[in-house]
């Protein structure tokens, strides 16, 4: 392989905004807009924890900034740069390279954001890929965590636990089922929703842990509970037929991670113009559920009764 | 070892300012003041690449964090906050955070900046500490590396070698040359001088990778080129005995890594300015040599002859 600095004017340079100084200098320099907030997250992603080792690079380098594009989406923000860390194993090559900012640039140019700056170093382990991307909310207007008020609805958009569907097919080579595979490699950051329906939002994260997890974040933040109605959770028709056919567990609808669909609270008098959005947008949104003063996230089936959830989601170090 | 959620909560949200939302969000929310440039820079750190496994985890949290600071102070910027990412692998214990956060707290009060935000997973690897900081300048007033014009002289703060030598210290198990194992331990970030000197200084850059890489970084980035005299070059006393005494080869004053000095180019105008500014702070600046047409980087020893330059730096990947 060429040295970093090769590597570094090849591979990425062609992905850098202005911001980013043609990635020659130590660090980034960026001009902020009047009346905006900055939307800032991190994700860190590990071969053999968040993707296999063998996955195409071209997805792998979409699913990275996929899973970053969906924290900023449930931020009500807009994407606009990204700073990425690279720990490359030997086994890299520069083909690996290649395709790898492929997909990159790809999903730049579709959600028109740039790369900044980054670091990248050699690692005697798996790969390491760490993004931190900074988004622009309007002034005092990011939906955080913290702002779900009993009585409110809790609502979904898309449906709910296909990603951990396409990890079992996967897993276990299932063939069919492409759909799963796709939710699972190409998770769809709910950008435009996230951005139009942020004015009747009171509370909003991504579902990365998994539904139960996700909410139960945004219960603690806002010091609340939340009681979900097992029969209202979408799923689609292949996680239904998974079920049916015995492949995976009902649990993982409220439990599978990796949808990055939004999990979001509202004024149910503003429910109407949040469908409203959705369906301009194309995409689904669900009322599942209200947030109550429980303290705790309860899901219950079409008796009222509640529903055992053994797994709430996935946890590293458990 | 508890949950990521547990883990977050307990060492490191206590770290967290006010953009950081208690660690509890998705995302942090920073809203930029008027007239300020966000300076922001990303490195990496690998177990078994940049530093030892069974490095105290306090120095370490100092050096993971040092190296971003100067990389700032190489922009002449004031720190503000920073993201960390984290990947542990399962060796690491409580008593290790617990330490390590107390490493990164320490820094944190000395320069004034907070934690916002960051991530945190399992690994079955090396140890990788991925952090992102963001500083401030005044609007224009960043130092890059691209501002060098040929007639300017070079300038380094401080003494160079030192944690090369600190590095061969500890490799062959010396006893002695304390000030040159803290040198590589403890590197000492100079925000202060990179402040008080940004208005002189036509680029700079922090010496991370040795001089002659990162003088070459500022000569490519500008388009120049740089003739050093071997006799300026500010060395301690520990690095002349350890070279006296045959324990290291005199390249390690201009090719070692890991001094974290500044390199900068000015008008030579201004070097009695720059003098005063170094000498008000309690460092030492050195000037040594001139920034000129030739497009590279020359060191020429007492008698105007090139020394041949084997070693430039540190490269991965070679």
């Amino acid at each position: 392989m060429t040295d970093e600095f090769n590597l570094i004017a090849r591979y990425f340079a062609p992905l850098a905004g202005p911001e980013g100084l043609g990635l020659k200098d130590d660090a980034a320099c960026y001009h902020p807009k009047a009346g905006i907030d900055l939307v800032i997250t991190k994700d860190v992603l590990v071969s053999g924890v968040h993707f296999f080792p063998d996955d195409d690079p071209f997805l792998l380098a979409q699913k990275a900034l996929g899973v970053n594009l969906s924290d900023i989406a449930a931020k009500g923000a807009v994407p606009q740069f990204y700073f990425l860390g690279l720990c490359l194993p030997d086994s890299v090559s520069e083909q690996w390279l290649h395709s790898f900012s492929s997909g990159l640039l790809e999903l730049q140019q579709e959600y028109e954001f740039t790369l900044a700056g980054g670091d990248t170093t050699s690692i005697k382990g798996p790969l390491v890929i760490s993004i931190t991307m900074i988004g622009h909310a309007n002034e005092g207007c990011m939906t955080k965590r913290s702002g779900a008020k009993a009585g409110d609805g809790v609502f979904v958009t898309g449906t709910l636990g296909d990603a951990a569907g396409g990890l079992k097919v996967i897993e276990n080579k299932l063939t069919g089922f492409d759909f799963l595979r796709e939710r699972y490699y190409l998770p769809q950051p709910r950008l435009k929703f996230g951005v139009a329906a942020a004015r009747y939002i009171t509370a909003m994260a991504d579902i990365s842990d998994g539904l139960i997890a996700d909410l139960g974040h945004i219960c603690s933040a806002s010091e609340k509970g939340a009681t979900i109605q097992q029969q209202l959770l979408p799923i689609s028709d292949s996680v239904s037929q998974m079920i049916t056919a015995g492949f995976a567990e009902p649990c993982m609808i409220w439990a599978g991670g990796d949808d990055y669909e939004l999990v979001f609270t509202a004024n149910l008098n503003d429910m109407a113009s949040i469908f409203a959005v959705a369906e301009e947008i194309g995409i689904s949104a669900t009322h599942i559920g209200m947030i109550d003063n429980t303290g705790e996230v309860r899901l219950v089936d079409p008796k009222g009764n509640l529903v055992h959830v053994k797994h709430k989601g996935f946890q590293h170090f458990r």
